[in-house]
């Protein structure tokens, strides 16, 4: 195992990424503060570059490649963001990419990612391993694998999005981050452990797929089958191990959302805020609210963390 | 009648709004821009307080108000956002307000409006005349009637937006701007003729409501029966005398959007900016896409007028 990332890494990263990501608003609403007796500070990752926060450890993790990398190409694997954003982050660097990506991901996801010229494999998400099948292809072609949390540079990457929140908000009481394999999270936390060492941090999690509360509970990373949750962006089976060894030591606690409180809070996202969440954006948002009572007064940071979603799905969702 | 409003009073306005209005943010879509040819530059008022610029007009003429004025109150008749704009500008100034608005209003501008604490009468747009209404209202109770667009304090306000616009983008070769009234246009008109002189400015009204359009080639103001549209903020029987003084002698041309361009770019905003637009929002953008030929190559702005959208409304027309 390589070393773990610290938060010399998250500055590192930002400045690698700095002109190239954006740096995100952070977005309030004095209505949803009212009723939640609150100041909550939405770190708005849905209008990063490819509509997500994968854009930042993607691109670390790629500008870091040496020449001889560069030139024989990056692979990996995602249910949809992660694609994107090495697909996005490769075509900036000049990186051939291929992506290895789940025959049932959202047709937009999919559209971009070939958009921005990658070379796409797809795989039976129910029955096929996408890690094996990566695995196989960039051994037999020499490509570098980027997995989409279970690698420093990626977690690094992931960081400056907190790191961004804090700078612009000050001191938080709490911080609530969707929780799929780690990346975020682990990110935030080395963000937060430097620069709001008292805010509580939490990781969100889809309630169908609580393998990460579960490995906290029992101090190893528990494995379950793929959630069926409409948090499409945190349908891990797993953990990373990386990510689990920060989040183990560091995280405050981890709280689950279901899909009902996600639905609700991309309508609260939309109607109030006026922006365009995906579910896997809301598990934050949810868990704050849910949360709200033991943060009263206090000021609250959620890291809305994509944005998407097919506007068909996005409809039947708001409308159901 | 009253002088009309010049530059001066738009520099004005935005010095006795800039505390209370959010200076909004300029989107763009590197994606779009490929698409069109053209760099576009979108100014999001629906990201504006109470979700629309209206807040900008309605909150520069509450505040030249005297202590007589304030006392007594405010009054005001719209289709939904002027009578959010104005309730929350009395709200914050401590102005009693009364809301004339029709029965068929969106249920989210009628909630926000009671929500901020006015009293709200209710019409019917299809046989009452709101105007009739509201001005024996005032009289009856000494209240000040603001109309939504038919005052220099109003145009005024709602001209620091193309202001700020300008501003951050520095030229620009074309700028389209939603007509209704035509509060917007003049004053971005006024705004463009100080600090872009040489941009094309053109006021975008729905197809079934092509009475600015009229007005222009006629030389006087045409009246039309309330247009059916989707474009519900620009459902006005006629442009105001004042606008119409300044849009008759500055504006480059007026032009229409369907039914269907407008949903287009509700689907082009939500999905590609992850931001949520009103129907009437969309006019400038459906126009700029529709002359898109005209300005390869160049820089064009438009205004985002305003974000006020049921949700149900939204999914069903995202849906279509």
């Amino acid at each position: 195992m390589e070393q773990l990332p610290t938060y010399d890494d998250v500055v590192r990263a930002h400045e690698r990424i700095a002109s190239h990501a954006h740096r995100t608003p952070v977005l309030t609403s004095r209505l949803t503060d009212a009723e939640l007796g609150l100041s909550l500070f939405l770190k708005a990752e849905n209008l990063q570059r490819m509509g997500a926060f994968k854009f930042r450890g993607a691109f670390n993790a790629l500008s870091r490649f040496d020449a001889e990398q560069r030139r024989a190409g990056v692979i990996a694997y995602s249910s949809g963001n992660h694609a994107q954003a090495i697909a996005l982050g490769a075509a900036l660097l000049g990186i051939p990419a291929t992506i290895v990506m789940p025959h049932d991901a959202p047709a937009a996801k999919l559209a971009a990612t070939k958009g921005y010229g990658a070379e796409v494999v797809r795989y039976d998400r129910w029955s096929e391993d996408r890690e094996e099948i990566a695995r196989a292809l960039a051994e037999k072609r020499g490509l570098t694998l980027i997995p989409p949390y279970d690698h420093p540079d990626v977690m690094a990457g992931q960081g400056t999005a907190a790191k961004e929140l804090f700078e612009e908000t000050g001191p938080l009481d709490a911080l609530f981050v969707p929780l799929g394999g780690g990346g975020l999270l682990s990110g935030s936390l080395l963000a937060a452990g430097a620069l709001a060492p008292s805010c509580a941090v939490y990781g969100v999690e889809p309630e169908a797929g609580d393998d990460g509360l579960r490995s906290l509970r029992a101090g190893r990373i528990v494995h379950i089958d793929t959630p069926e949750t409409l948090a499409d962006g945190a349908q891990t089976q797993h953990l990373g191990a990386y990510p689990f060894a920060v989040i183990r030591d560091r995280v405050t606690d981890i709280v689950t959302a279901s899909d009902a409180q996600l639905v609700d809070g991309m309508r609260l996202l939309a109607s109030r805020l006026k922006t365009v969440a995906e579910p896997t954006g809301c598990l934050g948002l949810a868990a704050a609210r849910e949360l709200a009572e033991r943060y009263r007064g206090g000021r609250v940071g959620v890291i809305v963390s994509g944005g998407n979603v097919d506007m068909a799905r996005f409809a039947r969702l708001l409308s159901a």
